[in-house]
């Protein structure tokens, strides 16, 4: 959200409210028609707030057309009351010149500091001991363009931590946990599993785009995160091995990349190898048991209906989820 | 293993050496026939630990039928090396008493202290704060034939935990890994998370019998353990009402049930239900990650081939494990 | 259907009719918007006998929020023709005095007579000659609570028997197949088989509730009629222990409980145990049989269609179902 | 079983019985050798009655090389006791003049007699109203060389109904079922299940040979009796066709071809088409009812462990086979 | 597309041109309402080269009614331009005599001449060596009927060469492929392969209709395009048989079948037999090949967003497809 | 096959041939035991025309343990006949000196000649019209090392092209392949076709091992030859990008990638992305179909009963295959 005093946020627009000159970020829009020849657009408009569904009364084509989807505008309006939820009628719009602002600053973004959860796994990321290991790794960590994509990428499209610094955070989640659980599997090599849960989602940067939205790049689809994850760890390790002239261990690269490239934990998810290794195991349920329970809660967040105890069908989960906790009432 | 003077463990057989008077168990029997019209018996004999081929010249069929297989019989015989291995010669062998020894002391049990187990189980169970909830649990933990079984049980026939006192074990992992995960998850409800763990795998102790070997019961295998748990929480339920006078909250009870018959996660592995709330997820792959490692584990352990790199195939993991740590290295 | 002679049967419903004061329940309501800034609200009305669309001009904020879905209201208004078809337009409406009539009595019934139904139930049921599953069936029959759901609630939510009454229908359906094919199959045991029928499905009785649609209940959704009939019948079993001060047959009830946790077949249809017992396999394909049976007629029934030779497709049956039969062509 | 008075049924041998010349089916045959250098004949010899284990010992390559599997040879020797079964000790053996016997007499046959049950399918089948189906169905009854085949087939290679007659057998079986339940489903077109039934398995006369074994022909493997059927209707219709001058009703042809080509039920089953009339879900339904429960006391009647209160795995029913009957113990 | 100088095609409809005159296929219509209780009908024109939107203000009941969907009628109005894309203003319409007009000149058909590829096909069916196989193949080409609804049909409702002339065009491709890659495969039976190829799909002249659009038939849906293929070759060998007097080889006939029946690869795909002969496997992957590549250039053809470099998601491929071809940017 | 004058290939030996001094691998070895307490050996040995069985009376423990399997021996022996097979029995063994001979000599091999082929497979990368995959193709032409294990490596463990040489001829054959059917299909990018079909399986060259049996390496089994061959490519590209200080066109190497991840055609496959192109779809399918048609050949020639029709399952073409082409008779 950008940090000016201008903006007025989305969750916080309520009926009767005017609003003169807003940024905002057009999410969808569809021209439809009335009885009586008429034509109006029906549009979502989004900041990292919220989204509020828009009309635009007697519209003309050329209106319509200079709108674009996944773009940035400048907007003049007023908030009505339609169903007992908030509607925006625009007055006006016009558009943002290039540059202007940052179109990202419209995306959700997670809920925590970026720059301490990035702290924390460099801090635990230090206390690998096997020094290949911690030289591979240390490609990743040092090196800039790298870091700052995956400060800001989501670690999903849509169903978790789809948000700015997602990734960071899903990331982070699953060493705190491994961080937690491995003194009780003792006979899991420590070292692996920390190299492979900081890389093991970390082709998203470059499967997905989170520039106005989150979608797949067409490398995303075409390649995946897996198979680059898997790429860049040999990429690494030939630099490795140029500047040192000595051949990196071939065991440590294999098993290192069976992690990423078993991690989804079966082929009809796209993982090309299934685990057959403790650690392999181990990063799987670990990253399962985060993106589901991210699921869940999502699932309870954006949840409409608040007074019942179900949640719609997610289809990532293959349910509804049941809402009600009992123990609490 | 009888912890008397006398026994010889098997696993300390050594060629050469001579076994006057020793018990152990029956696992498989053959009778085996020569060229020559001459008939022998091969046998595996067990006992905690490990197990021993045995062979019996010159056998009449008398003989070979007095032996039961699942059974315990007296021997005596010699140690001889074959194939590099040790092979039990039988000389003799006279029945044992019925209740002269404990069968189950044959089996294989947990490296772990069972009453201390059973201590910390206590600890966190009584740490619950939902009143109903925590007397549900008492009827459990107050019943002391339950409470018997429950320290005795595998947690499996064979894949994982597959040791008398693995039930409690299993259990216990899963308490500790959701003490350690809960508060990365502070939107669970911790009560009910506690209480599903300790009565997730509950029904084994009805489905398995661990006489002389892990088998399914009859009920086992005609109604199953997931269903057997599901009954008894609504048993214990209905003596609690008739002990208070007072109805126990449904949706206590219901999502306390949610959490066993859906803790397989999948309905192909004998959920008759999905998960659908986040305490279900959370449980489920708890369930998991503890279980497939203890097969990770188990697969080396057992894999006879100490020189590879890989175990035979684990059907239950769907793969060969890899051994090697190159971490280590 | 409320037997009143005031109620006008929306099926009777005919253009030019006008309705002064008749209740129906409300299926669905929408509010919909006009180009011109207008709104209505467009419904379907239903009761016993059919549906019908139902259309408000001039709707305000405070009309539609009165209105509750699953609900029941007076109505005044008139009959139109649309499309051919008739439409109810809406000219006022008013609230129903809570208890003033029975909601239920507006949802579809079966086109059987329950009582003669429930009395053939309890013929066929007496003649089980074991005398501890006759004494646990008769714990069924003889709780009152219990018949009176039983004899109430539907099969299934919306695929087959979907109407008050349809679970008796149903069961009653499977008794007289069966009692018309046991003969067939003398090794199988009639008693089983019998009380196995009975309680297969009577865990629907809250699975569902049926009060004003037919819909899961929680306990439906999380723990599932298989699961709770299960326990129904150990809680009865464990009743008649404490009266007679007998151990109940613990074959015989895990056999009896095994048709109902195996009854659907398969694992992906909820079922935690396969059929292992020819009694399983007879209840599981007398079930399969005369559900797919009433879900292609009703297929056929229900289709809009009447000129075609195929209906829509009907998800449950996984194929469009051919209506046209060439023998009596 | 040849009717003689000579023929010693295997079922009927004893310990101590000396056989003169006995003509009996070489089920299997392996040459065996032993430590010394000599090699013996193990084989399984079997007629009608029963399969028996049968030694040779001193045996030549000659003697070898002239027994034929799936062959008939006249046999002398005697009858010992091993591990308490009797044992077939062979000391002479020579060939079977061509034609001699008929091999089939020594396969396994239906209890039931054929003559009775194939005038119990003709009954039925002239209760068909239509006349075109009537006409149909006559191609079939009124050719003797399908007749034949029909009552001599089985129903399948192993799983169930493998025996002569077992065709016959199954399908007056589901004809009777139909007999019984069509009146609870008078939706249903009596006719075309009637005639559905009749030949749903009758493409098993060629897929199935029966001389020595029951074993698939190549054309029962490449083309199967489905499509055998399938086709065979057409012929038979066009045959009418040709007779009569008159075209065969189409959608007539179209429904019976439907009641074949889906009666497995599943595409997995090989059914190119799923059921999506009344009258193929009916067919389908009893056809795996019979099928199974024949399975079932199959699995029950074969299974070699008579204490075990459960068979062995039977794979065509995905589980061991629970033998106890609670209700009579 | 009708060879009528009068005929404006709507391929090259624009925007201020005036229709006097001109037959179009309706392929949707829907009678659509306008708030102030106007009503006007939402429309689909089609001829062979293309489609477009059509509507018709002030509609009448009578109107609508008098329109049949799947139907021919002539048409009066002009086109506008709406949203960027031209619009059909229906101005008047009036009914077709029967037969004025061949609907199935509305229909797409292939872009090769059909007379060419019928010549080739012939072309490489003389050079069949086997003297019963090309005795069987010419049944078929000698058949006239046959042979015309085979150069009409398509080769599926949609997914591929959906279009008059589609099978002819997608079996001459699998006969070009084959006549290309047999040298390389020599062990494999070039006639049987072209005989297998011909008739692979030919029972989709019945399978679907290619009147007014491309629909499935009864005895498709019931019966299928397989089954029927596999009947007629048994059909034309029984009159071969007739003619000459000589039995027809059976297992060229099961061979030939064979082809046919497993084609489709898999029991999902409603093969009822999985390819088991090295022809079999040729003839399925072939028909793979060419089907696929069919679809994708399809699915890029019909694609809406020209600029998109994705085309939407095409069910039958289980993706969408990418249209960028990098090696030509 | 050595190519020197004293090897006797073991395809020629017949009985009565004596063995002086011949070198074979040895494939399996057992350790089998008489009933009076003699041992021999049974084992396997092979080069590479053929394998043969062979036995060893008399053993000891430590002649036993001197032969390694998948090892090489010099034997002295001589060849007998048992059940009109020739049989080898050892008189006598002693090991080879490291380095003597090579063990790849005794694996079987192509029929084709490897450098023709190669060079056949230059011919054709270099008509490849894009420049920048022609640098990228030439990047692993001219690298000597992974050139000679391409020409060395088998195609597949064992179902297809399973002998030295097979990759190469794999290979080529879709390479072949492809120029005769690129043509039909002109839309498709010859040049990602030619360079997909060459590295589609490239990383065999380090999934399998090839000294003295086929087997998987630990990097084939954790990582597999589809990641491999997609991060060779990423590799080869950055190396061209450091010669050249030019970036390599990331749309070209993301299609070719793609070519790599999606060719086994389905997830379960191992194939962590499904084909989207229409070259991925023929490249894979014209994979499917050299592959498939080798297995069948396969199937054919390795079939142990020359009489019969049809050969044993062939579990990766999930069939039996028939043997017989009638066309031929």
């Amino acid at each position: 959200m950008p940090k000016t005093d201008q903006h007025l946020d989305i969750a916080g627009l309520r009926a009767g409210e005017r609003v003169d000159d807003e940024i905002y970020l057009v999410m969808q829009k569809d021209l439809r028609t009335t009885a009586n020849g008429g034509m109006y657009i029906h549009a979502v408009l989004a900041d990292r707030t919220g989204q509020i569904v828009a009309r635009l009364w007697n519209e003309t084509q050329e209106l319509y057309d200079s709108m674009r989807s996944d773009g940035l505008l400048r907007f003049r309006g007023r908030v009505e009351s339609y169903k007992g939820k908030p509607q925006f009628i625009i007055d006006g719009l016009r558009s943002v010149a290039p540059g202007e602002v940052d179109a990202s600053a419209f995306l959700p973004e997670t809920a925590h500091d970026v720059e301490a959860m990035w702290a924390r796994v460099l801090e635990l990321m230090r206390t690998i001991q096997n020094r290949d290991l911690l030289a591979l790794v240390g490609c990743f960590l040092n090196d800039a363009v790298f870091v700052e994509a995956f400060k800001k990428a989501p670690a999903a499209r849509g169903n978790h931590h789809a948000y700015l610094g997602g990734l960071l955070e899903h990331t982070l989640n699953l060493l705190e946990a491994a961080e937690l659980l491995l003194p009780r599997y003792p006979r899991l090599s420590r070292d692996l599993v920390l190299a492979g849960i900081l890389l093991h989602d970390a082709g998203k940067t470059v499967e997905l785009s989170c520039d106005t939205s989150f979608n797949y790049t067409d490398a995303g689809q075409l390649v995946g995160h897996i198979v680059q994850a898997a790429t860049w760890i040999q990429l690494r390790a030939a630099d490795l091995e140029r500047e040192s002239g000595q051949p990196f261990p071939q065991d440590l690269l294999t098993a290192l990349t069976h992690l990423i490239v078993s991690h989804h934990g079966k082929y009809e998810y796209g993982s090309p190898r299934l685990p057959a290794t403790g650690e392999a195991f181990f990063v799987h349920h670990l990253d399962n048991l985060d993106a589901k329970l991210n699921m869940v809660f999502n699932a309870i967040d954006k949840d409409p209906d608040k007074e019942s105890r179900w949640t719609q069908w997610f289809p990532a989960l293959e349910t509804r989820v049941y809402k009600h906790d009992p123990t609490r009432a």
